[in-house]
């Protein structure tokens, strides 16, 4: 009974998403939340602390799995309250076209990014956000840092996985590298 | 004494903007006003009803020229604020990569966008506004349509030089066609 | 032991296709083929005529699922490969980033994007080809059309499943519409 | 006489360039060729060795301007087969949207991209090229490097005017930094 209701709202079971990861790719959404001037430039990034696949305490993009049923749309706004907490504003993109498209592997040498857990395929965006942000959830912190500094070796040794790469990706479409 | 600060400061005189329109083509932006609701899905969009180059009154997007030493970014908040308002509160897109860039023309069988001025070459953009706008300057009106509306062959015969066919670019880009 | 193997390699068993796909969205690769002048301009696209999931016969973009385990790029090219013949030979895009993410439902009333299999997370994708093209496998004919053929209510009402308004936003992006 | 077709055709008198080099910011096209294998991943970048606006020597993008009359698509493949010859092969992108602008002004502090002469507003591409590519005109020499020497801190020193900043966008924009 509870699996059904699981399985029709999109939420799985631990033994369904053991299973689905060891045979598909699974879809995420994965988000770079940045504050904004009034003519669009960005003035700061935000990068939450926390517990990763790999076992580590590291910095990170806000991220999570679309359900089944679920609009990409729906799911960027639910991951981004869920990790940002409910008063963040996020101002969520117009076009669901990501950014960019982060291939995670359980193999690392496969596309450079890792996710030791499973095929993940985030779409990836930024979104800026106009109200207060509180790290939620699993998150230990949420720290805000210039572009430069978040772009800096120092913050790629604090990013696992290969998301810095994302993040340097992320920037670079902006002209904030 | 006045044409110097004017070139100056990107202001040209009736002569010279004459004389360069003749020689070169003129970078503009380009804008689509857009409201959103709270998952970034368009509500509406603004179309200005004003005098355009061909001599009728057309319904229009929100379009200038980028003046010499200005920035694009800047530009965009100023021909939105020029044209909407100054309680718009228009949210300046992250990056100034255009949605796409729009070719016009004095001979309209070049590219299907016409200016009977110019080769203007346009930097167009979809900005979501989240204020009060009132049309100001040379605009008589502004419109709030339905995405469909605004697509609709009612609308392409209300807006000249293929202003509608950009219209239609962008809202294709954001999956509002 | 064959679905071990078929689990490793990314291959699902009928069953284990019909379990994820009642679980979590299937991601897919979709591509418009197109063949373009010297200068890069669109001169005709593409389009399969196959049976879809509806039990139509239908006109359709090339499209297909991600293996586990596979890059994007390689099941776009696989797809291509599989639908269009070994000698088409495409011009796989430099990057990943789709021209837009296609979302189908099994409720057609989500996004106006239906597959009546499951729900289904396309990246969709424009690919010059410059090879002879046979279609194969599952596919019963390939027409080349001009972009305004293939933009027409005719063609329209020969593609199921929303896959019009696909191509209408892949032909935008492109000003070919 | 000769300043009336110069006008007509696009090409400027030295006179009328300067003039409006004070007035107006330029439109360029810019580009950086690179070859791919057959999934379309970038194997090399191809970098100019020329004579720079600053009277440097540098390595550089393949960059021109867009002539009055003259269609953006038109411009990049004239400037491409300029500077590359004419059996370059170039892949000129379906899409006309650029994969960034780039701002260069007279005061390089107003968006860390520096051109001496004018305010310049360039197009950003990538461009596939699969002929043989000979450096002609104003190039001394033309270098095949792979993405990682060419992102490196030793290739910044050898660019001027903040185009190994572009660079890194480009590169950035195709998942290859």
């Amino acid at each position: 009974m509870t699996s059904e209701v699981e399985a029709r709202s999109g939420w799985l079971s631990a033994d369904q998403i053991r299973d689905a990861r060891a045979q598909l790719p699974i879809l995420y959404v994965e988000a770079l939340p940045v504050r904004c001037d009034s003519v669009g430039s960005i003035v700061s990034v935000g990068l939450l602390l926390r517990a990763m696949p790999d076992g580590s305490i590291s910095r990170s993009l806000v991220t999570g799995r679309v359900m089944y049923g679920e609009l990409v749309r729906d799911a960027l706004l639910r991951h981004l309250e869920k990790d940002l907490g409910n008063m963040a504003m996020p101002q969520i993109p117009l076009s669901m076209t990501p950014v960019s498209v982060s291939e995670y592997f359980p193999n690392p040498e496969v596309s450079g990014l890792h996710d030791p857990r499973q095929h993940a395929v985030a779409l990836s965006y930024i979104v800026p956000v106009s109200g207060d942000c509180a790290p939620s959830q699993a998150s230990l912190d949420l720290a805000w840092l210039t572009p430069s500094e978040a772009s800096s070796p120092e913050m790629a040794s604090e990013m696992t996985g290969g998301q810095h790469k994302v993040l340097l990706t992320l920037l670079a479409s902006v002209g904030a590298l």
